[in-house]
Formats: C-alpha cells, structure tokens, sequence
C-alpha cells in the first residue's frame, strides 16, 4: 500500500458514509459522479482515489455499493475492532461514552478514568469511573488502541504523556489544546470551539 | 489588518482559551512559554504570532492576561454577537442548540427548522421548530449570519444552497459530506467520524 494523503483518507471516509447509506437503502450500484458530490469532489477525483486501490467500477454501470463498501472499510482499518480507554468523565466524556458511532465503527470503550474522587466509582455508560492513577498498570495488564482525552486542557498533556509512555498509539482530542505527541502517535482534534472562532473571524474581517 | 492564515487563526482561539482559564484563576500575566505550550507552538512563534496584532507584552512580565484576551477577542471577532439559525432538529440539532459555547461566543441561535413535519412545532431549547419551507421567507425578514447544518447528509448540500442564496455567509456544518459553497462564504466541518476513521486508517496501516 502506498502512502495516502490525509485529505484522501477524509473523502474514502465521505464516500463510505455514504455507501452506507446506500446499503440501508438496498441499492445495488452507484456512479462516481454520485460519489464525487458527496466527497466534494470532480468524478475524475473519485475514479483516481479508488483506482488507488484496486479496480471496483464498470463503465455505464457503476460501482458495486456492497462491493466498494466493503472494500472501503478494509481501507479504513474499519473491519477489525478497537480497544478505546476514555479519559475525563464529565459532561463531554459522558457524552462520548454514549456515542454510538463508536461501537458502529469497531471501536469498543473499554475503560473510563478520571482523576477526580468525586467522580471515580460512578457508572458512565454501564462502565464503572476508574481513579486515573491506574492508567499505567491498566494499560500494562490491557492493553488500548486508541485513548480519547476529555480532560480539562491543563491536564491534557500530561494525560497523553502518560498514555503514549504506556503504549497508546492513537489519540482522539477533544481538551481544546494542541497535543505534542510522538511521531509514532496518530493525534486527531475535535475543537468546536476553534471551528465556531474560525467563522467568527471570518465574518469579522469581511472574509466570508 | 493583513491575510492571516487559518492555522495562526486556530492557534489564537487556543491561545484565548488558556486566557479565559487564567482570567478565571485571576491570573494577572502569562508568560510566552505557557502560551505555546497550549497553542502547540514556539515562545518565538507565539511572540511573532501577537506582536502581529500590535504589542502586548512585557520584557520580564510577560503578557498582560485582561489586556491580551481583550484584543484576542476583537480579533476573533467575539465582541459583537451573531444570530445563528439551527437547521436540522434531529438528536445532533437539538444537542447543539443547548451548547453553551454558543452563547458564551456570542452566538444567539434565533431560530431552529426541520423540514420533518412530526418535528415542526416541537420545542427545542425553548424555540419552536419552525417548518424549513419558511427559511427563505424568514432570512428575507430577518437575516442571519451563521447557519448551522445537522440535517442528514443527503439534505445538506440543497439546504447550503438554499441558505447561501438567501445571503447566509457563514456554514458550520455537521452533516457527513463535503459542501460546495461560494467563495463568498466560509464553511467549518465537524465531523467527528472523519477524526474516528484516520486514527483507524493510522492504527490499520502501521503509521501509529
């Protein structure tokens, strides 16, 4: 497999959101021109990124929805399941336990920690709150994939510090601070408070 | 004011955050240093980022904390307040329109539609839902200047078009495709199965 830009693992994920819908949907076939307005996309984009990956269309009929689905989702390392630990239980990791996108995408919340006693005991989402000093000889006897920070963003760092040293290898941030993590950590942000700004200055600079 | 990239943009709203922290800890001045740290930046970096706005800090001091979250927050734009229209009243919907960063940023949602009508007429956070057929009718009466976008994916692109030619100039969109919009108008994803989908991409592929 050759290396893939991240704009282009963005849209295979577009185009699978929206095969998905086409399964439910019990179509058969779909055209890249179809798959080219949801990934934002020109056709010719579409038929090269999945060139990229082998052969999956036919001319005049399409592309095999189950077929390109299926194949996507290999792609997207999206057909095996993940161990996620989650840190910090207060309202957004509440919330977050509770997604179901997760269980739908193979990734399976195993643990939630928090560092406040107040907290540690409780139950979110059917798992009972861990004390976050056992990170460590958690992970050590457990290993995760995939830890999500949902911390305060003072402790941010210090949290994904100690994750990456205990061998996480993919963080999903959601404290609104820009981690540093190793090269060979995979650090994705989730900020809707950066998103809001950006439109803010925007509007305020005459820009949109 | 000069072109600011949208990076040096994202790293002043992660500045402001860690102002708005200290401002609450009564904090007086903040040094450079704790200021990269939280914008993922160097003490030079972030020196070069404000001093682009004018001076702020001190030799020895450091900066100013009520001084330069005042000036952040001019520049972000979070000195005036916008009226936001929620389009799309499903579970994602109704989550954002109780989201206090909208309010805390200056963003009053004024209004909510669905074009579903068991929905038109429900109450969402104290708004009624209003029927999608009157967007264009209210937005000539009443314009607005962000729209937020939680429909289902297959609306979104016809529900921007609509919005953007009734001189909407601001998208934050959360449905799970890639919009098409003027030039004119700046559009913000959050897309939280995009940030799943690298991490599992990463995680499959060996680069975590």
């Amino acid at each position: 497999m050759r290396d893939v830009a991240a704009s282009t693992v963005r849209r295979l994920s577009l185009y699978l959101q929206f095969l998905d819908e086409c399964e439910r949907e019990r179509l058969e076939t779909v055209s890249s021109g179809a798959l080219a307005e949801r990934g934002g996309a020109s056709p010719a984009q579409v038929r090269k990124d999945l060139s990229f990956f082998g052969s999956f269309g036919r001319r005049g009929v399409g592309y095999s929805v189950p077929l390109l689905a299926g194949r996507l989702r290999e792609i997207l390392g999206l057909v095996r399941r993940y161990r996620v630990i989650l840190v910090g239980a207060g309202r957004i990791g509440a919330a977050l336990a509770a997604y179901p996108g997760f269980r739908s995408r193979g990734f399976d919340v195993v643990a939630v920690y928090d560092a406040d006693p107040a907290r540690v005991g409780t139950t979110v989402d059917g798992l009972v709150v861990r004390d976050g000093a056992r990170l460590e000889a958690d992970l050590a006897a457990e290993p995760a994939d995939i830890a999500v920070i949902a911390t305060p963003a003072r402790a941010a760092q210090d949290v994904a510090d100690r994750l990456t040293a205990a061998g996480v290898r993919a963080l999903l941030n959601f404290a609104p601070v820009a981690l540093n993590a190793p090269p060979t950590v995979v650090v994705s942000d989730v900020n809707m408070a950066l998103e809001l700004e950006a439109l803010s200055y925007a509007l305020h600079h005459g820009r949109a």
